[in-house]
Formats: structure tokens, sequence, C-alpha cells
């Protein structure tokens, strides 16, 4: 059966990662179709909007959808609401992308690119399982006012609101210890349950639906404590469960651990294990369309959609070695190269991995 | 004049540490009163409160706190307003203690216990500048309900309100800029506006006030971004402008990428500039009472309430020489122990630092 990709290069250097993601899958010669569309400021440019009403549907149809990055420079001006980003949540929010899947692994390889010490990251080898649908990202109310009471009532104010349902929690967590399963059994609960009431119903919750997974070992951190223990012992780390907030910030503070944040890729999911799979890294525009990015993410955005969205693990396995096969064969793009390896371009990149399948 | 010191010793390692940091002060031979209450766990215990009201009291007739450190195992089963954190937050909002710096400094010495690779963090000197009263950590309303709205309404719900109003931040960011008069004159306006509303004011006030300050360099970090740089780049950064959530997970984040978290030191001031001075790191009950703690950023928190509380600076550098000739020395306690140095107790080192005067 053909599957449908839905095909987002987005800004910056997205187009170029991106069609080295589409000639690796078009390399493994299985039924896909690949249908493009713009998002991002590329799509504020032509259509007046970063997320298109076009776009949107096509990204409804498809079996998957593969995104590139989003934002420039020229768009940090626009009103919020037209900025490039504004594409990411509103896919999140209406495909309801609920699941977000952020491994950050350390390749052997690439150990020295770490600002950490070789012995703190080797074999690092995490995923921070994030909500991606509800906290304060999405809360409602949110806006201006002026302060209803406290010391400063009467004066302006910006205000959000924080939240979780138990459902919302529940099924993140659920997805939190099936990721478990296939890993190391260990699930790292965070949170801010000390001082915030969402905090405390995610705890409750999380402690809850671990009694279903009794093989897996639940244990919790307080947000600010997860922040020095990614930097402290990562390695002592396999699965952090946590709301999209902290995910956020967590996410990133992990992928950098790594020093190939140009390595990595992530997964949003919905309740059909279907979704977005995307490059942990942004838009970079300051090098786009020179030929040098580091596709490798990109195209492990590509092996995360066979494996998660379209369980074809074997394909998915065949793409992941053919990029260790690579690394380990000594090519590199710029932003991961050391003495002694070969540097090439994103393009040669793409062939070299597509090559080595 | 006489000056009273409340000294709030509180929970596991605080007493021990606490009495090296008095040691230390009683040796410079001023005219200060100390007077001890029993906080957090152990004030619980006592009181069945971790701030009772006597405690408070004092708090606010001093003329600065001198805070240990709060928390223990056997009370993390106790309800969240009677557990020994709340004993923190109650301070900070009683005593309106709104700015908190949070200095992150690597010591020559003791570069190689970060981490992080000695090119990385040698040389790192920066300060946390941390709203400490507003944000989601106190906003109204917040708790249990039945969601009211959405995907899930009816669900139960935990939620919490995100929010700051414009005189909250412009004092916090009028600390901010007059901070980095007295350092590199650079600060990083750290929010997530491309998201939340309240960030979106808070950039805008920060900017507005950085007009008063036209010798400082002022620059913006998504907080996602800014748990990034910290492990990329952490000397590129001199002071963080911040709200009370992000700057709780980057204050933790920046003293860990130290190593030497048991040397950091922090200040909690109010309008008057006066405040509470305690160790970043916690109460170690695992450790308490063994005489192996390290005291130096007791008596760091010493010194800043010299500094900041006092305008005593020129005794407030002699305790800072202090600890750095007793580092130059080669003595250690446990935690920063390296080969070829002498390893001491707490109050040995406590007897270091009074000695080295
Ligand atoms: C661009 C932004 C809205 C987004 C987020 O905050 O979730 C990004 O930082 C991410 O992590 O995917
Ligand atoms: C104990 C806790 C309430 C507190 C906070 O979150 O502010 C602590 O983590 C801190 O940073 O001082």
């Amino acid at each position: 059966m053909t599957k449908k990709i839905a095909v987002l290069p987005g800004d910056g250097i997205g187009p170029e990662i991106m069609d080295q993601a589409v000639k690796v899958l078009k390399a493994l010669g299985e039924n896909f179709e690949y249908e493009y569309a713009d998002v991002g400021g590329v799509a504020y440019a032509r259509h007046g909007h970063p997320l298109p009403e076009e776009t949107l549907g096509l990204a409804k149809s498809a079996d998957a959808v593969l995104f590139g990055a989003v934002g420039d420079f020229k768009y940090d001006t626009l009103e919020r609401s037209l900025r490039p980003e504004q594409a990411i949540l509103g896919l999140r929010k209406n495909l309801n992308l609920f699941a977000n899947l952020r491994p950050a692994v350390c390749y052997p390889e690439l150990v020295s690119a770490s600002t950490l010490k070789p012995e703190v990251v080797s074999g690092l080898d995490l995923v921070i399982v994030r909500e991606l649908t509800g906290d304060v990202y999405f809360g409602k109310p949110r806006g201006r006012r002026l302060s209803p009471d406290g010391a400063f009532k009467g004066a302006e104010e910006g205000f959000d609101t924080m939240r979780y349902s138990r459902p919302e929690i529940e099924r993140i967590a659920h997805v939190g210890f099936r990721t478990a399963m296939q890993r190391k059994k260990h699930v790292t609960c965070v949170d801010k349950s000390n001082v915030l009431e969402t905090s405390q119903l995610w705890r409750e919750v999380v402690t809850e639906v671990s009694k279903s997974y009794p093989e897996v070992k639940l244990d919790y951190l307080y947000v600010d404590n997860a922040a020095m223990q990614l930097v402290r012992a990562p390695t002592s780390l396999d699965v952090v469960l946590t709301g999209n907030l902290f995910g956020d910030i967590l996410s990133d503070e992990a992928a950098m651990l790594t020093g190939s944040i140009g390595m990595l890729a992530s997964a949003s999911l919905n309740e059909k294990g279907t979704g977005l799979f995307e490059p942990s890294h942004g838009s970079a525009p300051d090098i786009a369309g020179k030929n040098i990015a580091n596709p490798i993410a990109t195209v492990e955005s590509a092996a995360m959609m066979l494996r998660y969205a379209f369980h074809m693990d074997e394909q998915a396995d065949r793409i992941e070695n053919a990029i260790k096969s690579v690394l380990a064969a000594g090519i590199r793009t710029g932003d991961i190269w050391s003495e002694g390896c070969r540097k090439v371009s994103c393009s040669e990149m793409g062939d070299a991995i597509r090559d080595a399948l």
C-alpha cells in the first residue's frame, strides 16, 4: 500500500537537508508518495501565513509528516501569530501530536565533539518523552490585563495558565513507560511538585500509571535537579518523562550535551502512533544555501518515521546502520569534523548514506 | 552600630556548615549579634510548622538572615504545606525578597572538578539574576478542579497561573542592569516570549529598562536555547536576567557546570537591599552530622551578606581572599579533593578560613 508522506522543508537549511532525507528514503525502493508544501517563513512570504490551510490539510491527510526547520531573522519582527514557530505549534495542536520523543545519543565517533568530558558522555543514550499539546503552552486563559489582585493590582500584567488534566497525563505516561519497556526499563518523572499544583497531579498520575509496568523502575526529580543531573551524570538516565515546558528546556540541554545536535531527530506522535518527524536542531539561516549543513538529523527523522509511523523497523535499521557506517568511515560534515576525517558537503553526506544502505 | 543577624541553620548539614560561617564572621571582630531560630524540618518537628511565627518574626526584625539548608527524607511524606521547602517560599514572600543573585564561578584550582572540559569552564564567572516572588510560583488562581474546557472538559485537572506585572519586571530588571554595570556590562534576558504572554511582557519591559543603561549590552535567549548555551559556551554569559521558574532551572544547571556547587552562595534581596543569604546547595541529609560537608558556600554567603546587606565591602573581600588562599594552599573538603591536596573536615575548613583572614 502506498504511504503518503507530507514533506515540509521550511526555512533556512530546511530544503537542503530535506533533499538528503528524501534521497535516502527513495533509495529504499518502497512505495512512498511525496507531497511537498510550504511551512514557516517561506509559507508566510508566499501565502501570508506560516501554516496555510493547504499545508495543514496535506499534513492531516498524509500518513506521516517529514518536517525540516522553520525560522529566519527576517521574520523576527512579525507579530507573534504570524511568526514561523506558530506553524510548529499549530501542527502539534491540530494533529494532536501529544507525545514528543527526543533521543539524545552520543555516537562513539563523536564523543570528542561534546563540551563534556568523554568519560561523562560516552555511552549516553537517553530519551526525553515530552508532552506536547498541553501545559502553559496552550492553557487558557492567557493574555494581557490589568493585574486583578496582589501587591501590583491595577498594573499591566502578562499571564498564562499552566494546566494538565488526568487523562492528558495518563496517555503521555503510558508512552513513557512503553518506551522504557523497549529500553533500559527506567523512567525518571520530572516535575516541580514541591511548588506547582499542576506538577503535583502530574506526579500522582505518573505514579499510578507506573503500577501497570511493574518491571519499570520509576524515580523522580524536580526539574531544577534534573537540569543538574543532565550535566553531572547524564548516563544515569534512560527515559525522562515530563511536561511540555520542562521538556522543551531539558531536551535542548540534553541534545547539547552530546555535542552533535546536528545528529539528533525527534518524533511527535498522536494517538494513532503516526505523526511528525523532524531534526532537533533549527533552521540555521546563517549557513542556508551553502550546502554545508549536516543532514544526518533529518535522515534520522526519516528513520524514526519508518519505525514509529509505518512500523518498518527493518528499513529504519537499514538507514541507521548506513549512518553508523558512514561515521565509521570517517565521513563528516563541517560541524562534526575533526582531524583525520574527510569533510563533505550536505549533499555528499546524503549520497554517502544512500550508497551505504 | 550593632547589626542583628538571624541565623537559621535548618536541617541536614545546615548546622555544621553554619557553625563555620559564624566562626569566620566572629573572627572579623565586628559588632554583630547572632540570634538563632529553627527553620525547615527541624522547626516542623519542634514547633509543628517549617516556618514558625517566631522564626519569621526574627527574620523580619533582623538586619539580615543567614540561612543554612532545609529538607530531609523524613519529611518527604508530609503534606506540601508543612514540608521544609515551604519555609523558603514563606521567607521569600514575607520578606519581599524579589531579587535572587546566584553567581556561578569556576575557581581556577577546581576547574578539573567540572564534568565539562577545562577549556569550556575555565574563567566561568556569571550571575543569574532571578526574580523570586512572582511567576507561576505564587500566581493565583491555582489548585485542583474539574477541567472547565478543552478536549478533557470535566476531567480532574491541576492548574497554576504564570504572571508578571510591569512593576515587578521593572524592579528586577534594574537589579540586573545595575549588577551588570559592576561586571562585564552584558545582560542576557532569558524568557520564552515565542510562546508565553508573560514572557512577551517580560521581554518588552526589560528592553525598556535597558534604555536607562546605555553602556550595558542587552541580548536575548529563549530559555531552551539558554539551557544549551550554558553547556556549549558558558563563559559567553555575564548577567542572566530571568523569571522565577526559568531562574530556578538555569541557576542549578549553571552551578553544576562549575563542578563545585559546594562553593556557591546566593543572595535574596528586598527593596532595601537587605535580605537572606544561603548556600546554593541543599541539606545533604546523607552526610549530615559527619563533619565532612563543605562549608565554603555558607562562608561565602556570609561574605555576600556583608557586601549586599551591610555594605562592608572590605570585610567581604577579607573573607573571599581567605577562601582563595585556603584553596591555593591545597586545603580541600572531600567533595572538591583531588590528588596532591590535603583533605580536611568541615570544621577544619572553617578553622583554616578563619586563620587565613
Ligand atoms: C519553536 C518553539 C515554539 C518550540 C517549542 O518551544 O516547543 C521549540 O523550541 C521546540 O522545542 O520544538
Ligand atoms: C526548594 C524550592 C522551593 C526552591 C525553588 O524552587 O525556588 C529551590 O529549588 C531553590 O532554587 O531555591
